[in-house]
C-alpha cells in the first residue's frame, strides 16, 4: 500500500508504495484512511529534528491524526463494526500502570504513540486497538474528523479551569491556538485576547472569532505579538487587573513571558505549547507573589475529552472547517509541508486515496 | 415621598404619598429609585402569605429589585459618588460573623434584609450602605439594572457546576428559570431541556433560547411539564442516560421528583426553588446509589456574583431585555402584581417617576 | 468444594461440600479463599430480604469480601501472579460503557457484582478478572484483607470533602461508621462526633477514636442516638454553627433528619447508607436555604479508592484490626450472622479452612 | 516607649525607649505587645538588603509578628474587647478593589504591612485595626500567639492541595519548612520526605515529624539536601513514581530543580520560597509534558486560614512550641538576629516587657 515513511538520519519524508499493510490483532480494528492532517510534530520529524530523531525507526510510517473507515475487525473486538467511520486516539497505553488504573491514562507510564513509537496514518491502511477508535461525530465532515486529535488537545487545554465571565489570553494562532480560541469562547469566555506575530494566523484569529461569536467578537482582539506596548495595551484592556487567564500554546519564551506579565493576582496559567529548552522565569515575582496557578496539559483525557469534542462539535457550539486550509493528495504531502513551513496554512489535508474518500459525502 | 407600603396582617399593598424620606448613614447612599422590578417574594407578601406575614413591620416600604441614581453619600463614603446609577445587593450582612469572615458573607447569619427587615424599593428614595450598591454595567437599560438582584440568583444557580457540553434541564420557566435558561446557553451547555406548565412561560423560554443560541437553539428543547411521557421523552434526548445537570428553579414537588428521575448516574442537581413544605425524596435511588450530587443556592455570591453579572451583561454573553414583560407607573402596582399571578408576565417594572426615568436613556 | 449458598425464596443459607471449583478464563485468577467476612448485604440474603431476592440465582455460592491467594491464572493475565494474596474489588465493569469511559467505572451501566450476580467468596475457591484482584496492602492482616472492600466504600464516603479542620458528624457506627470515623481522623478532622443508639456500637466507636486520635480524642464524641436533647447538644458542641460535614452511614429517617438539622449554612452531607424508602425531607430548609451541598456515595472509585486504601493501611494511619470482632470456620457461619443480626458483632470472619489460613501468618 | 526602629540606609536595628505610643483611631486597637517574634524578612530589612530598603521609612518601628493583650479600642470597634489577647493579620487591606470584594484579600492590590508600611510590632504598643486582631486559640501559649502569623503562611501552602494518602516532600526546614510539615502529617500526608542542608534545621524537622506522627513517623524521612543522590533517592522511595505533591518552602533554585526533578506526572507542586532572582525553568518536562500544576502562595487568606489555624492548634493536631528555640528581652534583639543568621534557632521569641508577660500564665 502507499505509505510516508522516514528515513533515518535525513530530511524529509519518502512516499512509498509497497508498504506492507498491517495486520489485524485479535483486539485491533483495520482503519482504510479517508483523511489525514499534518501535525506540528510531522514538520519537526520532517525535519530531522533532534527531539523526535531516535524515536522513529529507519522506514516508519508517521502520521497520527486522521479519519478513516473501518474494514476488518480482530476477533475479540466487541465496541466497533466494519463501516464505522472513526478518528483515533493516538496514545495506546497499557492500561495497568498506577496512572492507567487512577483515571489518568494520558499520562501512562507505558504509552506509545501512533506514528512515533509505531505504524502511523500517512497511509492507505492502519490498525489501531478497537478501544482508540473513535466514531466521528454526525455532521462533522471526514476532514474534521482528522483534526479531532489536535482539537483534544485545545480542547482540554481551553477547558483545564473555568472560563465563564473570564478574560482569556490565547498566546499564539498556529492551530492549537486557533482550536482554543474556539473553545473559550464556546466556553463562555467574556473577552478573548489573541497574539501572535503571524499576519496570516491572526485574520485566521479574526476568523475563528467571528465564527464563535454572538456578537461580532466586540469584546475581542487578536494583537501582533511583537507590537511593543503588548503589555501594557493588555492591562487597558483589563482595567488595569491583567487576564483572569492564560492558554499558551505557542511555546515561545518571549510569549510565555508577556503572558506571565499580564496574568493577573491569583489568575490561572494553562500550558501547552513546548519550548525547546528551560526558559528564564521569574518564579517569586509570576507564580508566588501573584498566588497564581499554572497547569501543563498533556494529551487528553482518555476518553473523557473525547466525548466532550463530540457533544461540542455536533452541537456546532464548535466549528472547526475553517481551519482546514489545504487538501492534497498523499503524493504531493511535500507541498503540504512547505506551506505549513512557510506559516501559509492552518491545516493542511493528505488524502490517500482522494476518489474513495468521495465516496464518503 | 411615594411608597408601597404593607398594612400588617391585611392583604395587598397600599401607596401612600406622605412616606419619611429616609435619613443617609455615614456610610450609607442615597438611591433615587428609578425603576423597581416585582419578585415573586413580593407576591407572597401581596397576598399576606404566612411565610413572610410577620417578618414585615406594619406600614413598612417594601421591594428590594430597583436600580437608580445616587443623589447623596455619607460622610464615611468613598466608593460611591453622586450620580451613579446602581442596583444593590439585598442582603445587608454583618461582617463579623463566622461566614462573612470565612468568605461565606451570603449566608451571614445575622442578614437583614431590604424590603423585608427594612425599607424597601417601591419607592421614590432608598438609602443602602454603600458597599451594597453596585454599578449598573455599561450598556444595560435602567429596567435589567432593576432586575439584576434576581439576576444573581439565577447566575449562581446555572454557575454552582461547570456546564460546557453538558445536558441541562430547567425544571420551571418563570423569571429565574429563563435566567437560568439564558446563563446555562451562555456557559456552553449543549443542550438545554426547560420544563413547565404554562404556555406562556414555554413560549418566552423558546425566546430566551432564540437569543442566546448561535444555532437556532435546534439541540434545545421546551416541553410541557405535564406531559405524561416526560421522563420517558428526556431519556430518549439524553441517549438513555439523563441529563447531565439539572437546574431547579420552580420548587414543585413534581418538577423536583421527575428532574431526580431523569438526572443521570453521578450528576449534579443544583436547587434553587423552595417547596412551601417537605417532600417525598427517594433518598437510597436518587441521591446515594446515583453517586449524585445535589447543591442548594440561597442569594447570591457577595459580590463575586454582581462581577460575573456585569461581564455576562456589559458583553450582551447574556440579554435579559426580553423578560422585561410590562412596564407601569408605580401608582399601577396592582395591575402588575395581578398579571403576575394570573402568569401572564415575566419582570414587571414599576416607575415611580416616569418622567425622571426618561431623563436617563 | 465447601461453600455457602442461597437456596431460592428460603430464609437462611446452606453449606454444600460439592460445589463445583470454579473454571479460570484467559483473563482471571483463581483465588483460593484465606478468610471471607460478612456484609450488611450478605444479612439481607441471608433474611430473603426482597430487595435481593429475585437478583441472586437458586444455589448461588454468595459473599463479596474475602482475601486469598492466587493459585492459577489465566492465559493472557500479565498483572498477578501465582501466590500474590489479593482482595477483590466486588464490581465487575463493562469497561465500554458511557461511565467507564469517562473515569466513573464505579457506576457502570452493567456492572455484575460478586456474590450477587455471579459466585462469590464464601467458598474454598473463586475465579475473578485478574484486573478485579488488588494485592494486599504489607503489614496488614489476612482478616483486614478480607474487609478492604467494604473498607472501601467507608473510604471514599469521607474523602468525598475536604475534613482538614472540619468537625464531623458520623451517623450509624456499624462497620461502616467505625470505618468513616477511622478515616476521618486520619484525614484530619478537628472533631469527629459519632452517634449510635446501640451500646455495643457506641463502645466499638470510642475504642476506635481512640486508636486513631494523637490525644486521646478528647475533642471528640460518641453519642446516643437516641437522647432526647442530641440536636441542641451537637450544636453547643459546634459553637452554634452546627457540623461542618456530615458522614451519613446508617440510612435511618431519624439521623438522617437530624443531621439535616445540625449541618451549619454552607455545610456538606456525604450520604452512604440506604433507607429502605422514600423519606420526608424538608428540601428547602435542609437544602436551599442553608446553601448546603449534598454527595451521594455508591461503590468505590476504581481503582483510586484502593490505592488510598493501600497507603493508609500500610502507613497505619488508619488500622482497622479493631473492628475484626469474631472469627468462625465457615462450617459455623449461623453463629456469625446471629451475631451481626443481635449487634453484638462488627465484623465477623469466616475461614474456609482455618489450618491453611494459619500457614500465611 | 520602647521600639526597635529602622535607619533608613543602615544595617540593623535601633532600640529606642522614646518611640510615641500610637494613637487608636476609631475602628483600631491598642495591642499591648507581650511576645513579638523574628521574621526572614525582619533579617532582609536588618541587613539592609535591597529588596525591602526603599520601603522602610527612617525610624520607622519594624516587626510583625506578635501576641498581646488589647488595652483600648475605638469608639467603632465592636468585636473586640480590652483584655483580649490577640495576634494580628499583618496585612491591611482596601476592603474595596477588585481582589477584596471577590473573597480575594490577601491579594488586596492597595495592601499595606504591618511593620513594612506602618509601624510594627517590635515595641511595646501598636494599634491596628480591629479587624486584624485574632484571638489567639485558647491552650496556646503566648510565644505559640506570636508565631501564628507566619504559621498561616505555611498552612495555606500546605492546604493547597488534598494531602490524604499522599506522598509529600517539603524542601527547606526553615520555620515555614517546619510548620508545613506538622501540617501535612496533621492533614493525612501517607509519607513526608523533607529536604534541608543544615544539620540543626534536620535535627528539628525530625522532631516535628516524631511530634506529630501516630507511629514514630517510620514512613517519613528528613534528608541532607546536598546529598549527591537525592533525586534518586527519592524515587526509590516513592515506587519510582517521584512524590505527589512538592510544598516548596526554601525559595533555593536548586532545591526547586529537585523538586521538578521528583514530582511525578499530574503531581501538584505548592510554592511558598522566594528565589532572589529569576531561575532556569525546564517549562516543557517539568510543567507541560508532565502535566503538572504549580501554585503559588501569597499570605493567608484572610480569615479562613485564620478559623483554620485556630482549630488546628485547639485540638493539637498541629503542635507549634517545639519551634520556639530561644527567648530574649527586647533589648537583646542582635542576639536573636545572630542566631537566626547562623542558622541555630528556629523561631525567637523577644519581650518588650519580660515581667508584665509572665503575668499572663
Amino acid at each position: 500500500m502507499k505509505a510516508l515513511v522516514k528515513p533515518y538520519g535525513k530530511a524529509g519524508l519518502t512516499l512509498v508504495d509497497d508498504a506492507q499493510r498491517p495486520e489485524t490483532g485479535p483486539q485491533d480494528v483495520l482503519v482504510r484512511v479517508l483523511a489525514a492532517s499534518i501535525c506540528g510534530s510531522d514538520i519537526h520529524i520532517y525535519d530531522n529534528d533532534p527531539v523526535f530523531r531516535d524515536r522513529i525507526r529507519d522506514g516508519q510510517i508517521v502520521g497520527h491524526e486522521f479519519c478513516g473507515v473501518i474494514e476488518e475487525v480482530g476477533d475479540q473486538v466487541t465496541t466497533a463494526a466494519v463501516g464505522d467511520v472513526v478518528a483515533a486516539e493516538s496514545h495506546i497505553v497499557c492500561g495497568t500502570c498506577y496512572y492507567c488504573l487512577n483515571g489518568l491514562k494520558h499520562i501512562c507510564q507505558e504509552m506509545s504513540g501512533i506514528g512515533f513509537d509505531r505504524s502511523g496514518g500517512f497511509a492507505e491502511y492502519i490498525a489501531v486497538p478497537a478501544e482508540n477508535a473513535i466514531v466521528k461525530p454526525s455532521g462533522v465532515s471526514i476532514e474534521v474528523g482528522a483534526i479531532l486529535e489536535p482539537f483534544g488537545n485545545a480542547l482540554d487545554t481551553a477547558r483545564r479551569v473555568d472560563l465563564v465571565a473570564k478574560s482569556v489570553l490565547v498566546t499564539g494562532c498556529g492551530p492549537q491556538g486557533l482550536m482554543a480560541i474556539a473553545v473559550a469562547k464556546a466556553a463562555g469566555a467574556r473577552k478573548v485576547i489573541a497574539t501572535e506575530p503571524s499576519d496570516y494566523r491572526r485574520e485566521m484569529a479574526s476568523r475563528v472569532i467571528e465564527i464563535h461569536s454572538r456578537n461580532g467578537g466586540s469584546e475581542d482582539s487578536v494583537l501582533d505579538a511583537r507590537r511593543p506596548d503588548l503589555v501594557e495595551h493588555i492591562f487597558q484592556a483589563t482595567d488595569g487587573l491583567g487576564v483572569d487567564v492564560v492558554l499558551e500554546m505557542s511555546g515561545h519564551p518571549a510569549a510565555i513571558a508577556d503572558a506571565c506579565a499580564v496574568l493577573r493576582n491569583g489568575g490561572s496559567f494553562v500550558a501547552l505549547g513546548l519550548p525547546s529548552q528551560s526558559i528564564e522565569f521569574d518564579w517569586a515575582n509570576h507564580l508566588v507573589l501573584k498566588g497564581a496557578s499554572f497547569y501543563g496539559v498533556y494529551g487528553r483525557r482518555i476518553y473523557q475529552t473525547w466525548f466532550e469534542a463530540r457533544e461540542l462539535l455536533a452541537s456546532r457550539a464548535v466549528q472547526l472547517d475553517a481551519l482546514i486550509t489545504h487538501r492534497l493528495p498523499l503524493e504531493r504531502f511535500a507541498e503540504g509541508f512547505e506551506l505549513l513551513k512557510r506559516g501559509s496554512a492552518a491545516k493542511v489535508i493528505l488524502y490517500p486515496d482522494l476518489e474513495y474518500r468521495s465516496l464518503f459525502d
